[in-house]
């Protein structure tokens, strides 16, 4: 893939060498819910309907919903598939953002506009915000977005972040005509090497999804893991308590080193520094990986560190 | 999915009761590779671009081909992809056989044909031979494949059953325009749960396909434990001698039953017998799940035992 992305250390190790990389580049939590014992079965068999059925119901508790939902390898198969669900038109982006949602509606016929407020997004065919926002973590009320629905043909709420701030999320009235929601398992459980994410949304657009992504597009392990871990309330609750504190933490470390807060989510956060490029290099050079923007010379976005070595590492960098 | 396919054994259960089932409702080798220690980074991280080319070179090993190749979420996601290479047109199967290669072309627009005969398919836009094919087991030499190749637009050859029968894989010829192999990783290394598959083909085809799948189709740990299965030539080597043996074995006990061989491969056998769902429902309270097909009154499909409690269960069914 030419899209450049966070995740991209292999690629940071050849520039500047070194052992031990803490990876800062995504916004995937660094304490990963733990994996536990996998069954056999997960491994060995076609991922069965039992399987799928505990993940969905896991998944549907979660996200405080009833809405019909699919279950795909990442969200990111999700944002491949949403173009194909009409006749390519205008689509209207909410930028900068996540780069693959202009990317995939591109590379399926769509013109693409990127506008950058809410509003800007009326008329179009297709619209899409990801809320809160990768990587300036700008938010939008529930409200103001279905306010916004009717306006478009088709709205499309990437809350891949959204899993440490409920209040945001549409889930609960997801299942209307028009309304498309997107979830990251990955992200917020720590586990993005397991490729598991969600759509929500009207039955009809549901089933067309689910019709793209064939029969077994979620491997056995991620649907036995995901089961668990998204029943898992209070692992949720102590990680979000846990990831306020240590966002704020990391706020300090960057005001220490100068540079100023422009925004972000628990997950990563998002800083103003004079020479983003400068910034990244100096981080480099302590191996730890960051992630920068093709379209800003001064943006620098930083997941949060795993534990207390790689916080001491990241304030004496 | 409303197309039927085996391994739906929570079905089964339901409809028969029971515990213990024996699953051959596919051709999934039930003697899996040793899945062993996955490393907390295949868990956590995205997928990054070293453990991918790991898999890719083992896979280019494994396969004996240096064409050019790429992974995907089983060979089901190959196959939900190829169909949309060109634009829709006219589409020959040979038939009958894996029913997903007809219904996703028809899905993506395409005008079907099923025939009979490797000539038969000569003239299509895009022709799809399952080599050896499921269920009835045919196959085909690459010199006649190779024949066939410029008598139509694209080639795509089907290979998820070939690992133990490599002498008809187009593998070592696999790079020409026009031609598409599938392979697939969980049948023959029993591991069909971590959805892992691969599509070998012309530079340009590879590039598109890769396209549309996006950044991290496949999951950390399938490509970690499938770097490490597809190097392993001793566990292939002794794997193949096994079926081989078995598949003998397995034809022996439906002679038993007055079943008539029809073919099959290493991993899967083929039987005519005078009522397919009278044979289906006496496996099946005995707690043994086999593949009966809605075309055929007659034909039953059985993979192989996993060890000696299985094999004497099904002797004595």
């Amino acid at each position: 893939m030419s899209r450049d992305h966070g995740g991209n250390l292999d690629w940071a190790r050849s520039r500047w060498g070194g052992e031990g990389w803490i990876d800062l580049s995504t916004g995937i939590n660094r304490v990963p819910y733990p994996v536990g014992q996998v069954s056999p079965e997960a491994w060995a068999s076609l991922p069965g309907q039992g399987a799928k059925t505990r993940l969905l119901q896991a998944a549907r508790t979660a996200y405080r919903t009833s809405a019909p939902i699919l279950a795909l390898n990442g969200a990111q198969a999700a944002i491949q598939l949403v173009p194909r669900l009409s006749r390519p038109g205008l689509a209207r982006v909410l930028s900068p953002t996540y780069n693959e949602h202009a990317a995939t509606l591109r590379a399926e016929g769509w013109q693409v506009e990127e506008v950058r407020d809410l509003p800007d997004l009326a008329g179009a065919d297709l619209a899409v915000v990801v809320n809160p926002n990768n990587p300036d973590g700008r938010s939008w009320q529930p409200s103001a977005l279905l306010h916004l629905l009717p306006q478009v043909g088709r709205l499309v709420v990437d809350e891949s972040f959204a899993d440490p701030g409920p209040e945001l999320s549409l889930a609960p009235v997801a299942g209307q005509e028009g309304l498309i929601l997107l979830r990251s398992f990955g992200k917020f459980y720590g586990l993005a090497g397991l490729r598991l994410g969600f759509v929500l949304g009207h039955e009809a657009d549901i089933a067309a999804l689910e019709r793209m992504s064939g029969p077994w597009p979620v491997p056995g392990v991620a649907l036995e893991i995901g089961a668990r871990a998204l029943a898992d309330a209070s692992w949720a609750r102590e990680t979000t308590a846990r990831l306020a504190g240590e966002a704020r933490r990391m706020d300090d470390i960057a005001l220490n080193f100068g540079w100023q807060v422009v925004g972000g989510t628990h997950l990563f956060r998002l800083y103003d520094t004079p020479d983003a490029t400068a910034a990244q290099d100096r981080l480099a050079r302590r191996a730890i990986w960051s992630r920068i923007f093709p379209w800003s010379p001064r943006w620098i976005r930083l997941g949060l560190p795993g534990n207390e070595a790689e916080w001491a590492r990241l304030g004496a960098a």
